[in-house]
């Protein structure tokens, strides 16, 4: 094998036909399979030596490490988010370097936008509220639960964070004829919704139903959802966090849940992950939890490989590369 | 109060705002009010003497004191389902009366087609799984709940009744691009998708990722999802009945679900109501059960009386009225 065969380092771990594919579709190049694997995301990478030989990045590099590369020229992250790379340092490195970064963001977009309507029209039909039922008393008490019931329809959404994922959730609402507004630092004006700065969000967070945090995490978003803003919402309004978990102050977001200042949450997200059985958000009636599986799907292995793949062809083609963010 | 002044009877029991509100649309009328009155309408309706001198009804009457009325001419139900009159011997009655029957089905195609895709949307993202975790461990198990998840988009779906609810469910699922197909006896042409009849989707229920039954009782449809029709569904389909308990054969259905020969149901009516807690699909974990709220929403009674007013007003002009199926 030559030496000077390009070389993409690798530690994803998915499934025998996921690595199949993505195997035979970078047959031209030399694979550097790191010496730890990793089937999830959202653990914490540690440092492999092969790293310094690689020319491409597909998975989940260390930072440190992936600087220290000489010859990396792109890398390509398995996730949507890109938070340890969101940094002024390595910024600046990418752009000395022409280092390019791309995100799996078109991937996730999907499954995390239909995660946001399930969390939206199952609190409209209460069906945390059924299921609990169904596990207890199996009551059938049907004209209270008819009357909680919310119909979906004219509701005012503030999304905040909007990107990808919101501009998909804003196409799946749009036969509810919600009234949606995206909320980000800097607007484009390209939005397909009404999209403001967070300052002018401020006054309106107090008239929102339903408030979507899908921020990514940075220094700006940290404890963003902090006890003041939290403390602005209205008492009916529903709460839904698929960013990170470090965006909310979960003790004021406990707090409000449990003194019925605001009505209910939903989180995928939370800090720590896991988040520890004993950790009083899982108590209460009206906060439901899921296990950060938003972005997920039967299938997901192998899409991110394809995407990899179609984003690799434009790199050998000097084709502006699909979510890069650097 | 001259005797010659129209009189409208009614058994509705709403909230205050609601029957004020009724009191006051028919103020050129007598009103007589049944001496039970129902906030439900899902309960048994017993005869009331008032009805033998109504004109008009509002409400939920018994069928033969209905037909008893002299000078009734225009019955409207409360339901969307009218069961108690969908007979022959009704029908033929009404007919030679000229005696007018609608339903308020307009105003529970939307809280029912949510519903509807709120049990889609709960199975893509296995809510009734994670709220369930809620309630017990506490695990934070992600990977292999995220593949789990099914990525909405291109499934397909057989909607058998193919009225008001189905054609909501069609423009709320709209944006995900699914494979969708009506079911009715008498496709009219004239429907947003494809529409077939009983016969022609005999073959097709195989092939369905998800069945809709929103069939309303009758005698054709009773027991119409069968051990047979049931075992020719897929082991990975979904089925939902919003419709009428009684079209579904409960036992074949627990054994399908039990055995793994389907993957989920989904129900919001069942025979009887209320299903008794010791009822087997209950203990289901792929088998989730509301308690008849799908139709119901916050604002449902002031929904229905200013439905109603709004037919009176067309009953007044000779204005064909809504939602009129005799």
């Amino acid at each position: 094998m030559p030496t000077n065969q390009p070389a993409i380092w690798s530690n994803v771990h998915y499934n025998p036909e996921a690595i199949a594919q993505f195997e035979q579709g970078i047959s031209a190049y030399r694979i550097l399979w790191a010496q730890v694997r990793h089937a999830s995301n959202l653990v914490e990478v540690s440092a492999d030596p092969k790293l310094a030989d690689a020319n491409i990045v597909f998975g989940q590099p260390e930072v440190a490490g992936a600087m220290a590369a000489e010859n990396l020229r792109w890398i390509h992250l398995t996730t949507a988010g890109y938070t340890r790379f969101d940094t002024p340092e390595f910024r600046q490195f990418a752009k000395k370097r022409n280092l390019v970064l791309t995100t799996s963001s078109s991937i996730y977009s999907e499954p995390c936008a239909q995660h946001v309507v399930a969390y939206i029209f199952a609190q409209a039909r209460l069906l945390g509220e059924t299921f609990r039922i169904q596990l207890s008393e199996r009551s059938w008490n049907s004209l209270p639960l008819r009357q909680r019931c919310t119909l979906l329809g004219g509701q005012r959404v503030l999304i905040y964070g909007f990107g990808a994922i919101a501009q998909r959730v804003v196409e799946l609402l749009a036969p509810l004829q919600l009234d949606i507004i995206g909320v980000r630092r800097q607007p484009s004006g390209q939005e397909s919704v009404k999209t403001i700065t967070v300052a002018d969000a401020e006054t309106l967070i107090g008239e929102a139903d339903i408030i979507v945090n899908l921020l990514p995490a940075n220094a700006d978003s940290n404890g963003f959802f902090n006890a003041e803003r939290i403390s602005k919402m209205k008492s009916t309004a529903l709460f839904i966090n698929i960013g990170r978990g470090a965006t909310v102050d979960q003790a004021a977001l406990h707090d409000a849940l449990s003194r019925g200042k605001l009505a209910a949450a939903y989180l995928d997200v939370a800090t720590p992950e896991p988040l520890p059985p004993e950790n009083p958000l899982w108590t209460l009636s009206n906060c439901h939890i899921t296990p950060h599986n938003a972005g997920g799907f039967s299938g997901e292995g192998q899409a991110i490989v394809q995407y990899f793949l179609e984003n690799l062809r434009r790199f050998e083609t000097g084709t502006p590369l699909a979510d890069r963010v650097l």
